[in-house]
Protein backbone atom coordinates (compact mmCIF):
# COMPACT_ATOMS: atom_id res chain seq x y z
CA UNK A 1 0.00 0.00 0.00
CA UNK A 2 1.56 3.22 -0.84
CA UNK A 3 1.28 5.83 2.18
CA UNK A 4 -1.32 7.90 2.75
CA UNK A 5 -1.11 11.78 2.23
CA UNK A 6 -2.02 13.45 5.37
CA UNK A 7 -4.78 15.99 3.54
CA UNK A 8 -6.18 12.19 2.89
CA UNK A 9 -6.13 11.26 7.18
CA UNK A 10 -7.58 14.66 7.53
CA UNK A 11 -10.60 14.13 5.96
CA UNK A 12 -11.58 10.46 7.05
CA UNK A 13 -14.94 9.65 8.21
CA UNK A 14 -13.90 8.20 11.57
CA UNK A 15 -15.15 4.93 10.75
CA UNK A 16 -12.71 5.18 7.88
CA UNK A 17 -10.10 6.42 9.85
CA UNK A 18 -10.42 3.50 12.37
CA UNK A 19 -10.64 0.94 9.53
CA UNK A 20 -7.17 2.56 8.22
CA UNK A 21 -5.02 2.79 11.43
CA UNK A 22 -6.47 0.38 13.67
CA UNK A 23 -3.92 -1.83 13.57
CA UNK A 24 -1.10 1.21 14.05
CA UNK A 25 -1.55 0.05 17.68
CA UNK A 26 -0.98 -4.00 17.75
CA UNK A 27 -5.15 -4.95 17.95
CA UNK A 28 -5.90 -1.96 19.78
CA UNK A 29 -7.86 0.04 17.67
CA UNK A 30 -9.11 2.24 20.80
CA UNK A 31 -5.61 4.06 20.25
CA UNK A 32 -6.74 5.14 16.85
CA UNK A 33 -10.07 5.93 17.67
CA UNK A 34 -8.91 8.50 20.74
CA UNK A 35 -6.24 10.13 18.13
CA UNK A 36 -8.85 10.60 15.41
CA UNK A 37 -10.21 13.19 17.91
CA UNK A 38 -6.75 15.02 17.84
CA UNK A 39 -7.49 16.06 13.92
CA UNK A 40 -6.61 17.64 11.85
CA UNK A 41 -3.16 17.24 12.32
CA UNK A 42 -0.93 19.88 11.75
CA UNK A 43 1.75 17.26 10.36
CA UNK A 44 2.93 14.01 10.70
CA UNK A 45 4.60 14.23 13.35
CA UNK A 46 1.38 15.48 15.37
CA UNK A 47 -0.25 12.49 13.98
CA UNK A 48 2.51 10.44 15.49
CA UNK A 49 2.20 12.50 18.85
CA UNK A 50 -1.55 11.64 19.27
CA UNK A 51 -1.40 8.08 18.91
CA UNK A 52 1.30 8.03 21.66
CA UNK A 53 -0.56 10.72 23.70
CA UNK A 54 -3.55 8.28 22.95
CA UNK A 55 -1.28 5.33 25.02
CA UNK A 56 0.56 7.32 27.72
CA UNK A 57 -2.97 8.50 29.19
CA UNK A 58 -4.43 5.28 29.10
CA UNK A 59 -5.36 3.75 31.93
CA UNK A 60 -3.22 0.88 33.54
CA UNK A 61 -5.22 -1.68 33.05
CA UNK A 62 -5.72 -0.66 29.14
CA UNK A 63 -2.22 -0.35 28.83
CA UNK A 64 -1.28 -3.53 30.32
CA UNK A 65 -3.98 -4.95 27.59
CA UNK A 66 -2.41 -3.14 24.99
CA UNK A 67 1.55 -4.14 25.90
CA UNK A 68 -0.62 -8.42 26.50
CA UNK A 69 -1.61 -7.49 22.59
CA UNK A 70 1.40 -7.71 21.71
CA UNK A 71 3.33 -11.04 19.85
CA UNK A 72 6.01 -12.92 20.65
CA UNK A 73 9.13 -12.11 19.05
CA UNK A 74 9.74 -15.14 16.27
CA UNK A 75 7.22 -16.83 18.88
CA UNK A 76 4.67 -19.57 17.85
CA UNK A 77 2.62 -17.14 15.68
CA UNK A 78 5.55 -16.08 13.58
CA UNK A 79 6.20 -19.43 12.59
CA UNK A 80 3.09 -20.72 12.07
CA UNK A 81 2.55 -17.36 9.88
CA UNK A 82 -0.36 -16.38 12.43
CA UNK A 83 1.10 -12.68 12.58
CA UNK A 84 -0.97 -9.50 11.99
CA UNK A 85 0.53 -7.95 8.75
CA UNK A 86 2.93 -4.83 9.75
CA UNK A 87 4.20 -7.44 12.94
CA UNK A 88 4.79 -9.63 10.21
CA UNK A 89 6.90 -7.87 7.69
CA UNK A 90 8.74 -6.05 10.84
CA UNK A 91 9.94 -9.47 12.24
CA UNK A 92 11.22 -10.98 8.51
CA UNK A 93 12.78 -7.41 8.17
CA UNK A 94 14.83 -8.50 11.77
CA UNK A 95 15.39 -11.90 9.74
CA UNK A 96 13.30 -13.43 13.05
CA UNK A 97 11.49 -15.35 9.86
CA UNK A 98 14.77 -17.81 9.10
CA UNK A 99 15.76 -18.83 12.46
CA UNK A 100 17.15 -22.68 12.89
CA UNK A 101 16.11 -24.50 15.63
CA UNK A 102 17.97 -23.66 17.97
CA UNK A 103 17.64 -20.04 17.39
CA UNK A 104 13.76 -20.94 18.16
CA UNK A 105 14.61 -22.69 21.01
CA UNK A 106 16.90 -19.91 22.37
CA UNK A 107 13.77 -16.74 21.64
CA UNK A 108 11.11 -19.88 22.66
CA UNK A 109 13.21 -19.81 26.44
CA UNK A 110 13.71 -16.14 27.01
CA UNK A 111 10.00 -15.39 25.69
CA UNK A 112 8.78 -17.73 28.10
CA UNK A 113 11.19 -16.33 31.01
CA UNK A 114 10.38 -12.65 30.53
CA UNK A 115 6.46 -13.26 30.11
CA UNK A 116 6.39 -15.37 33.54
CA UNK A 117 8.13 -12.74 35.12
CA UNK A 118 6.68 -9.46 33.71
CA UNK A 119 3.11 -10.73 32.63
CA UNK A 120 3.54 -9.44 29.59
CA UNK A 121 5.51 -10.25 26.10
CA UNK A 122 8.81 -8.71 25.18
CA UNK A 123 8.11 -5.89 22.84
CA UNK A 124 10.88 -3.99 21.03
CA UNK A 125 10.60 -2.05 17.61
CA UNK A 126 13.09 -4.55 15.70
CA UNK A 127 12.65 -2.70 12.59
CA UNK A 128 16.66 -1.92 11.53
CA UNK A 129 18.23 -4.83 14.09
CA UNK A 130 19.47 -7.80 13.48
CA UNK A 131 18.88 -11.09 15.42
CA UNK A 132 22.10 -10.51 17.55
CA UNK A 133 21.24 -6.75 18.39
CA UNK A 134 17.67 -8.26 19.40
CA UNK A 135 19.08 -11.09 22.01
CA UNK A 136 21.39 -8.42 23.35
CA UNK A 137 18.59 -6.14 24.14
CA UNK A 138 16.88 -9.00 25.74
CA UNK A 139 19.46 -10.03 27.91
CA UNK A 140 19.73 -6.23 29.19
CA UNK A 141 15.94 -6.15 29.59
CA UNK A 142 14.81 -9.64 31.21
CA UNK A 143 16.88 -8.68 34.61
CA UNK A 144 15.36 -5.21 35.01
CA UNK A 145 13.16 -3.99 37.72
CA UNK A 146 9.26 -4.30 36.84
CA UNK A 147 8.29 -0.64 36.96
CA UNK A 148 11.65 -0.11 34.82
CA UNK A 149 10.66 -2.67 32.96
CA UNK A 150 7.04 -1.11 31.82
CA UNK A 151 8.11 2.00 31.22
CA UNK A 152 10.24 0.57 28.57
CA UNK A 153 7.82 -2.09 26.67
CA UNK A 154 5.47 1.50 26.32
CA UNK A 155 8.29 3.44 24.74
CA UNK A 156 8.86 0.36 22.80
CA UNK A 157 4.88 0.59 21.47
CA UNK A 158 5.13 4.14 20.76
CA UNK A 159 8.32 3.71 18.73
CA UNK A 160 6.42 0.89 17.20
CA UNK A 161 3.73 3.39 16.13
CA UNK A 162 5.96 6.05 15.17
CA UNK A 163 7.77 3.76 12.93
CA UNK A 164 4.15 2.35 11.17
CA UNK A 165 3.12 6.00 10.98
CA UNK A 166 6.20 7.09 9.11
CA UNK A 167 5.34 4.14 6.91
CA UNK A 168 1.61 4.63 5.98
CA UNK A 169 1.52 8.44 6.09
CA UNK A 170 3.24 10.45 3.37
CA UNK B 1 32.19 3.61 50.02
CA UNK B 2 31.82 -0.25 50.63
CA UNK B 3 28.04 -1.69 49.69
CA UNK B 4 25.80 -1.42 52.30
CA UNK B 5 23.90 -5.12 53.23
CA UNK B 6 20.45 -5.31 52.85
CA UNK B 7 20.18 -6.11 56.49
CA UNK B 8 21.28 -3.08 57.44
CA UNK B 9 19.50 -0.87 55.19
CA UNK B 10 15.92 -2.51 56.30
CA UNK B 11 16.89 -1.61 59.99
CA UNK B 12 17.79 2.00 59.39
CA UNK B 13 15.20 5.06 60.89
CA UNK B 14 13.55 6.92 58.43
CA UNK B 15 15.84 9.73 58.49
CA UNK B 16 19.09 7.86 58.03
CA UNK B 17 17.53 5.92 54.96
CA UNK B 18 17.01 9.26 53.24
CA UNK B 19 20.02 10.22 54.07
CA UNK B 20 21.42 6.94 53.05
CA UNK B 21 19.91 6.88 49.45
CA UNK B 22 18.18 10.20 49.33
CA UNK B 23 20.56 11.13 46.25
CA UNK B 24 19.57 7.84 44.31
CA UNK B 25 17.36 9.63 42.06
CA UNK B 26 19.55 12.51 41.08
CA UNK B 27 18.27 15.54 43.77
CA UNK B 28 14.88 14.07 44.33
CA UNK B 29 14.89 12.58 47.83
CA UNK B 30 10.84 12.14 47.54
CA UNK B 31 11.64 9.00 45.74
CA UNK B 32 13.59 7.30 48.70
CA UNK B 33 10.94 8.72 51.33
CA UNK B 34 8.35 6.97 49.59
CA UNK B 35 10.56 3.81 49.10
CA UNK B 36 11.31 3.28 52.51
CA UNK B 37 7.49 3.03 53.37
CA UNK B 38 7.71 -0.65 51.67
CA UNK B 39 10.25 -1.79 53.79
CA UNK B 40 11.62 -4.42 54.77
CA UNK B 41 12.95 -5.06 51.58
CA UNK B 42 12.67 -9.12 50.92
CA UNK B 43 15.73 -8.68 48.59
CA UNK B 44 17.53 -5.78 46.63
CA UNK B 45 15.57 -6.60 43.57
CA UNK B 46 12.59 -5.44 46.26
CA UNK B 47 14.67 -2.55 46.83
CA UNK B 48 14.99 -1.05 43.18
CA UNK B 49 11.26 -1.79 42.69
CA UNK B 50 10.01 0.13 45.61
CA UNK B 51 12.17 3.17 44.05
CA UNK B 52 11.43 2.52 40.38
CA UNK B 53 7.57 2.10 41.34
CA UNK B 54 7.55 5.48 43.64
CA UNK B 55 9.05 6.92 40.08
CA UNK B 56 5.93 5.50 37.54
CA UNK B 57 3.52 5.83 40.37
CA UNK B 58 4.33 9.59 40.94
CA UNK B 59 2.13 12.71 39.74
CA UNK B 60 3.03 13.87 36.05
CA UNK B 61 4.30 17.12 37.74
CA UNK B 62 6.70 15.28 40.21
CA UNK B 63 7.80 13.01 37.12
CA UNK B 64 8.88 16.46 35.04
CA UNK B 65 10.12 18.01 38.33
CA UNK B 66 12.57 14.64 38.32
CA UNK B 67 13.43 14.39 35.24
CA UNK B 68 14.58 18.32 34.81
CA UNK B 69 16.69 17.22 38.44
CA UNK B 70 19.04 15.51 36.03
CA UNK B 71 22.30 17.29 34.78
CA UNK B 72 22.92 17.54 31.22
CA UNK B 73 25.72 14.98 29.38
CA UNK B 74 29.01 16.70 29.15
CA UNK B 75 27.30 19.82 30.16
CA UNK B 76 28.63 23.09 31.67
CA UNK B 77 27.97 21.82 35.09
CA UNK B 78 30.13 18.77 34.38
CA UNK B 79 32.64 20.86 32.66
CA UNK B 80 32.31 23.11 36.32
CA UNK B 81 33.15 19.90 38.00
CA UNK B 82 29.89 21.00 39.76
CA UNK B 83 27.63 17.48 39.70
CA UNK B 84 26.32 15.05 42.15
CA UNK B 85 29.46 12.48 42.72
CA UNK B 86 27.04 9.03 41.26
CA UNK B 87 26.48 11.86 38.20
CA UNK B 88 30.12 12.51 38.06
CA UNK B 89 31.05 9.05 38.76
CA UNK B 90 28.65 7.81 35.68
CA UNK B 91 29.56 9.96 33.33
CA UNK B 92 33.18 9.87 33.83
CA UNK B 93 33.19 5.98 33.60
CA UNK B 94 31.45 6.69 29.57
CA UNK B 95 34.37 9.22 28.69
CA UNK B 96 32.25 12.30 28.94
CA UNK B 97 34.83 14.35 31.58
CA UNK B 98 37.45 14.59 28.95
CA UNK B 99 35.76 16.02 25.58
CA UNK B 100 37.59 17.97 23.48
CA UNK B 101 36.38 21.11 22.04
CA UNK B 102 34.89 19.97 19.18
CA UNK B 103 33.42 16.77 20.99
CA UNK B 104 31.87 19.40 23.91
CA UNK B 105 30.28 22.03 21.10
CA UNK B 106 28.19 18.73 19.90
CA UNK B 107 27.02 17.65 23.24
CA UNK B 108 26.06 21.54 23.45
CA UNK B 109 24.57 21.49 20.50
CA UNK B 110 22.38 18.60 21.05
CA UNK B 111 21.61 18.68 24.55
CA UNK B 112 19.97 22.65 23.47
CA UNK B 113 17.82 21.02 21.02
CA UNK B 114 16.83 18.38 23.24
CA UNK B 115 15.82 20.63 25.95
CA UNK B 116 14.40 22.91 23.32
CA UNK B 117 12.42 20.38 22.01
CA UNK B 118 10.95 18.37 25.10
CA UNK B 119 11.41 20.75 27.72
CA UNK B 120 13.78 18.39 29.63
CA UNK B 121 17.50 17.25 30.03
CA UNK B 122 18.46 14.04 27.73
CA UNK B 123 18.66 11.01 30.00
CA UNK B 124 20.84 8.42 29.33
CA UNK B 125 22.01 5.49 31.52
CA UNK B 126 25.60 5.99 30.48
CA UNK B 127 27.36 3.27 32.88
CA UNK B 128 29.14 0.74 29.96
CA UNK B 129 28.68 2.66 26.98
CA UNK B 130 31.01 5.04 25.51
CA UNK B 131 31.09 8.53 23.54
CA UNK B 132 29.83 6.73 20.29
CA UNK B 133 26.84 5.15 21.86
CA UNK B 134 25.33 8.21 23.63
CA UNK B 135 26.10 10.41 20.67
CA UNK B 136 24.09 7.17 18.64
CA UNK B 137 21.20 7.51 21.28
CA UNK B 138 21.57 10.85 21.33
CA UNK B 139 20.52 10.89 17.92
CA UNK B 140 17.56 8.16 17.67
CA UNK B 141 15.68 10.04 20.01
CA UNK B 142 15.84 13.92 19.42
CA UNK B 143 13.14 13.31 16.43
CA UNK B 144 11.06 10.81 18.20
CA UNK B 145 7.42 11.43 19.56
CA UNK B 146 7.20 13.49 22.75
CA UNK B 147 5.29 10.75 24.60
CA UNK B 148 7.67 8.37 23.52
CA UNK B 149 10.43 10.13 24.58
CA UNK B 150 9.15 11.01 28.15
CA UNK B 151 8.42 7.33 28.56
CA UNK B 152 11.95 6.42 27.53
CA UNK B 153 13.82 9.10 29.80
CA UNK B 154 11.44 7.72 32.99
CA UNK B 155 12.54 3.68 32.01
CA UNK B 156 16.34 5.88 31.98
CA UNK B 157 15.91 7.60 34.96
CA UNK B 158 14.77 3.76 36.76
CA UNK B 159 17.69 2.15 35.27
CA UNK B 160 20.28 4.86 36.66
CA UNK B 161 18.56 4.22 39.79
CA UNK B 162 18.70 0.26 39.32
CA UNK B 163 22.64 0.64 38.63
CA UNK B 164 23.01 3.11 41.68
CA UNK B 165 21.34 0.59 44.41
CA UNK B 166 23.15 -1.91 43.02
CA UNK B 167 26.86 -0.45 43.52
CA UNK B 168 25.52 0.74 46.59
CA UNK B 169 23.70 -1.87 47.92
CA UNK B 170 25.03 -5.78 49.00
Amino acid sequence: MSPLPLAVVNELDQADFVRAFGGIAEHTPWVAERAASARPFAGRLAMIEAFQRAVADARPDERLALLGAHPDLAGRAARAGDLADSSRREQAGAGLDSLDDEEFARFHALNDRYRARFGFPFILAVRGAGKAEILSAFAARIDGGEPEERLTALAQVCRIIRLRIEEQVA
